[in-house]
């Protein structure tokens, strides 16, 4: 079994996979590709891309490409390349931003540059890269050149996403626009990108191409800022990573820079203090900081950007012009990334 | 003044430009594009791809896209897009290769990673690469995803090119077939791809492109065999790296390689005895492996490899059919690249 055939009457087709069909489905491509990634030349070179993609968890943004063109096409299939390509690139960003952040682990393994080395990392990540346009170009769509502008415009998007976050780093001062630019270039253009690339492939109206486009930009900006207040105020028992992790690395977060911006002086004072401590007990300090969160009901004015960006999404989502059948999938998804079960 | 009209009869065009028309062509839209960078923010990503094209000598390889545009169009304007691609990819190359050697300095400037960051560089290398598409995307070409396809094959080679000199750091047993293998990828495909990128961007005839690829190809390798050659016999005088840098580094280059094939026993033993000590006189080791080569005739079997290469460029230039007035601006590029003035 690889998939069931769904019941839903769609307006194009009426062949609808459900989420999970679809990660069914992109897995075995990736593995497919990771098979041959672990059997191609120069092994120190392609291995740690293999490697690399092995760790992936829900494969979230390639779904989100076969579900786009699953709304247009029955055969998701001739959106392949494009998923593999967003899913390389993803691999490849995270990759190099572990290399940057010095980050060991990466899903419970160890990150590529600590299981082979620096340099190997250096390589193949730029290996990926461009890798994901080979894939790009063996997508039969009629415009193949639009395909791939856009995924590259989107890339360079990402780059900057991430060149931002690295100068917040050095700064107190982040606005929350600017926090705001930052997330929607590193986070939510890629999702959003998936979802349009999807549609593109099934030479989808441009209308409904670009309304997708908004949807998924909107749900990622929710989607990072949710991500934010997890990091604090997770179910430890369900969040796979440590509570409060960005806490202890004064990570420049929504609740971070939203904290700063409403705190009193003495308030931000006592902020400032915990950041410039370079030896502190991190539950201490994880602590300390909740509790001037808690203060300042920073969950619930998180909570309230992270509605008004789902709402936007929503608001889009009503005016997608596809069978109200087909896009029952589109909320499947939004609950999951909202769920985080990613 | 920008460039002179040539005075050849051409069958295609009359206006045929020198190599140096072609390197002050291509400059000026060097220039303009670092002006851009470094006025685009983010600042810390855009800037130091400035910074590292601002570094780069004699523009080789996008004169090479220009040139082969020019035998079939008098508009090389046209290929511009395919020529900073090239130049930006190159580019990104030697930043990503500085991190990974350790390189602080790159034509007597700070590399991009001394003067940033390591970060940043890894970061704007990356942008670079996805830059290089984003300009391949603006050429006008009947056939975009041809060119990209080519382009992206080419690359990927390169980085395959880098992986397997440096696996070659750790090995003692690299034959001369692998060698040539490495070189070939790491080196010799980009020329030869810049040349048959700038025929496809004038609507070349296939076979012809196929032909300017091969002459690239084949002058690629005796160019970087060249190197290696000039890297100990060179007159200090006129090249600008220190001689014996390869010896000193214990670089696999062909000379080494060539030795260690044809060596006795203990001539190979001494070779071991310098390759392994990690305290020595510079002078001194590269004195002693020097001798080595003469004893061996090195240098003289390294020059009938070159010229092997060599002449087998010069065979395919013969058979490209496109004007005797047309094809000199190509032999007066394979005399810049051999006399290594770049």
């Amino acid at each position: 079994m690889i998939w069931k055939i769904g019941s839903s009457f769609a307006i194009f087709m009426n062949n609808m996979y459900t989420v999970s069909d679809l990660q069914s489905l992109i897995s075995i491509e990736i593995d497919k590709e990771i098979y041959q990634l672990y059997h191609t030349e120069p092994k120190n070179l392609y291995e740690p891309v293999g490697y690399a993609l092995s760790m992936g968890g829900k494969r979230l943004r390639p779904v989100m490409v076969l579900m786009a063109c699953n709304l247009f096409s029955e055969t998701v299939e001739k959106a392949f390349p494009v998923a593999l390509a967003i899913e390389l690139f993803h691999n490849f960003t995270l990759l190099h931003d572990d290399i940057m952040d010095g980050a060991e682990m990466r899903r419970n393994n160890l990150s590529v540059y600590k299981k082979y080395n620096e340099n190997i990392a250096i390589l193949s990540g730029d290996a990926m890269s461009i890798m994901a346009y080979n894939y790009l170009l063996k997508c039969n769509s009629t415009e193949p050149a639009q395909i791939i502008r856009l995924f590259s415009e989107t890339a360079l998007e990402v780059c900057e996403g991430q060149q931002l976050d690295m100068d917040f780093e050095a700064r107190l001062d982040v606005s929350i626009p600017e926090y705001l630019t930052m997330i929607r270039l590193k986070t939510a253009v890629l999702l959003a990108s998936s979802l349009k690339l999807g549609a593109m492939a099934a030479n989808a109206p441009e209308k409904i191409a670009d309304q997708l486009y908004d949807f998924g930009l909107n749900l990622g900006i929710a989607f990072q800022l949710q991500d934010d207040l997890l990091d604090v105020f997770a179910n430890q028992n369900k969040f796979g990573k440590k509570i409060g992790g960005d806490i202890v690395s004064n990570k420049k977060t929504f609740l971070l820079l939203k904290t700063l911006e409403i705190a009193d002086d003495s308030t931000k004072m006592f902020i400032h203090d915990w950041i410039n401590k370079t030896s502190f007990d991190e539950s201490e300090k994880i602590l300390a900081i909740t509790e001037v969160y808690n203060k300042l009901d920073i969950r619930k004015i998180t909570e309230a950007y992270i509605e008004e960006f789902y709402q936007t999404a929503l608001n889009v989502f009503e005016e997608i012009e596809v069978s109200t059948d087909t896009k029952g999938v589109l909320l499947q998804l939004a609950n999951l990334i909202m769920s985080r079960d990613h």
